[in-house]
């Protein structure tokens, strides 16, 4: 059994994650901004030290291929993510499973073994999605999933263009989105949620991702005076949203499912502590492994704002904002991460995705799955993501054995 | 029975709203601004075209007095209320009853009855607290609540000084506050809320004046990731928020009492669509016509935020930003206002006022009671604030049947 270079792993997640450093030393790099440049500069100067053949694409997706005359006619094991971060990012996200990607691509090249399938590592432009809309947006090109001249004329939060700030970091390719057809796709990355670290387990096999349905709520009744108005005369907007609060989290709460149910944004109108809200604004954010239950889920929250317009005297309207099928991964290769990590003695735990991936895009074109390791706290998006050497390590090795049984 | 001339008391009270209006047709009188200087001018115009003696205290109270020899030595019976206003005010909060007052002397006057006591109408400054803090000012001090000096040293949300803006609007009186000690206080004011309308009801004979408790609650959780933490792992300071919010609701609303709850201002942090929030901020107002009750409803509240806090996971602090004692008037003169609706062939209603009022200042210092008429709507502190004529005039009558039945 080979394992990973740990001590190269570890330094070039520490590289890149001090590279795109704001005056505040926090970590800023958004998709397409010249701190984005440098890391990729850097990730590439990797790809082409490791002798891997580098292409880009029109997207921006930088792909670090190694073929051998042997299987250069076969369709590519593919293992991606992404580089770009959020703003006042932790140093994991992403750039994690890209690393690990390219260590387990320069083992294996290293180990002398013949590969059935070529190896590429990805990564993919814009997958945070904070400066350009929607996020995944690199994979989602690569899949198909939308043209690559809209993607291109993306305007972002700052007014830019996508297409020319690609241009202007030197990272519009030449090749067509999508040029790379892989045969199997894999990505490992940090849980981003709490439950590896709390069980005590290092490695999940992901074997599905949730499906996501956001909607905006605007609830109207009456403004009127706090002291003046008998409980039974108001029309109280700000109430009706905490019913709607408190409904969506018992039943959820209550569901013996995974499915998650949470409102995370919230504005009461006028917003006067001596009148009742006029209006409540907020979002709803349901997530479920399984269609069926996210769709009875909407239906049920759907029925709860009827019976309550009708109670309260309120008027709801509902906004959907975005709307994502559950994805189901590869169960072969869900099995092959399990044994995976049975050969090297980890407990490994099946395990739902809550936060959206590039492998949700990939699964549309090839079978795929993901790989997670522990995130302490379930922290992410933040300074203080953290996981462990030896938990980075493992999952790196987890990756490596996956990739070597399918390539071999 | 002699009755106010509805025709002049309806034209001031249309003069005076014409006056003090922004370049957007807004009414805006706030305390000690020049747009109030040009209100009290035309106030005291008036008093002086009724013969009445005029006399301002240092605190910009306006009084308009009427005393004939035989009576002079006599406390007078004394009727007020304000001609401040709120931003884009309507016209009839405050200002209905400072023109009340001076028709029913007016017309008293013209009479040629005997009185046995003098008679004066107060307009008392600052009652909104818009502009200077706290609101009921001018009669807090009339009614030595807070010291003269420590009143005019107030700072305005505009950095201005109470006591220079009354001196530079001409409006820092020579008398000392408190220096018309009345036998009887009285004040005529919209209900500025929905229940006469409601009930069709033309008069609110009012008994008692609400306590008030003002809290602000900030619930501290656990942001996390909307997708990745499941239900029995969160602290959502949220959905926290959403209970004291239902739990205040259902308790006030199933009391039979007219208790009223409501949280009328909300913040969540870090108000995302999928982060969990970390935080929830908001405002709590109770009031009860009972002291004892509205202390329960406290006690109930605590007992609830912390028996919620060991159940959510979450930490509550509580900052106590208000609070007045009920007040209650004085029956004797409740029963007057209920018989001379009786002889003026209207029904009437106890009722309790659920807002702030100068009287509850005056409470402290006279006998005293207040007389509602209808607001359309309940509507108040908006320039659709509206009664009708036929309304005004009606309460204007009672105020003087109950002064003449004082004062002879």
């Amino acid at each position: 059994m080979i394992s990973v270079d740990a001590r190269r792993l570890l330094d070039r997640i520490r590289d890149l994650g001090a590279i795109g450093r704001d005056g505040e030393g926090r970590l800023v790099r958004l998709a397409a901004s010249d701190a984005d440049r440098q890391g990729r500069d850097r990730f590439v100067g990797w790809l082409r030290e490791a002798g891997l053949e580098v292409a880009i694409d029109r997207m921006g997706n930088i792909f670090g291929i190694w073929r051998t005359p042997g299987n250069a006619g076969q369709a590519p094991i593919l293992i991606g993510s992404h580089i770009d971060t959020v703003i006042d990012a932790g140093i994991y996200d992403g750039c994690y499973g890209v690393l690990a990607g390219l260590e387990a691509i320069e083992t294996l090249k290293a180990s002398g073994f013949v590969l059935s399938r070529p190896l590429a590592v990805a990564a993919f432009t814009n997958e945070e999605g904070v400066r350009y809309s929607p996020d995944m947006m690199g994979s989602l090109v690569h899949a198909g999933g939308v043209a690559i001249d809209e993607a291109l004329a993306a305007v972002g939060t700052d007014g830019s263009v996508l297409g020319q700030e690609l241009a202007s970091i030197g990272y519009a390719g030449d090749e067509q989105p999508g040029f790379l057809k892989p045969h199997t796709y894999l990505e490992l990355h940090i849980e981003q949620g709490p439950v590896l670290e709390r069980e005590g387990v290092p490695i999940g096999a992901v074997e599905n991702l949730q499906g996501i349905s956001w909607q905006r709520i605007t609830i109207d009744g009456v403004a009127n005076h706090a002291g003046t108005t008998p409980m039974s005369m108001r029309s109280d907007a700000g109430h009706a949203a905490a019913r709607v609060v408190a409904f969506l989290h018992d039943r959820a709460k209550a569901s013996n499912t995974p499915t998650v149910a949470t409102v995370g944004t919230m504005r009461f109108e006028p917003n006067a502590i001596n009148v009742i809200p006029s209006r409540a604004v907020f979002t709803i954010d349901l997530r479920d492994p399984f269609e069926h239950r996210l769709q009875a889920e909407e239906a049920a929250l759907a029925a709860h704002l009827e019976e309550l317009a009708a109670a309260e005297g309120v008027t709801i309207s509902v906004e959907r904002l975005a709307r994502f099928e559950p994805v189901i991964f590869d169960s072969r290769i869900v099995e092959l991460i399990e044994a995976a990590a049975i050969s090297r003695g980890l407990v490994s735990k099946r395990m739902t995705s809550g936060a959206g991936h590039d492998a949700q895009m990939m699964a549309r074109i090839a079978p795929a799955a993901m790989i997670f390791v522990p995130s302490a706290g379930g922290i992410s998006h933040n300074p203080r993501e953290y996981t462990e050497d030896t938990e980075l390590v493992a999952g790196a090795n987890i990756l490596l054995d996956v990739v070597t049984r399918l390539a071999t």
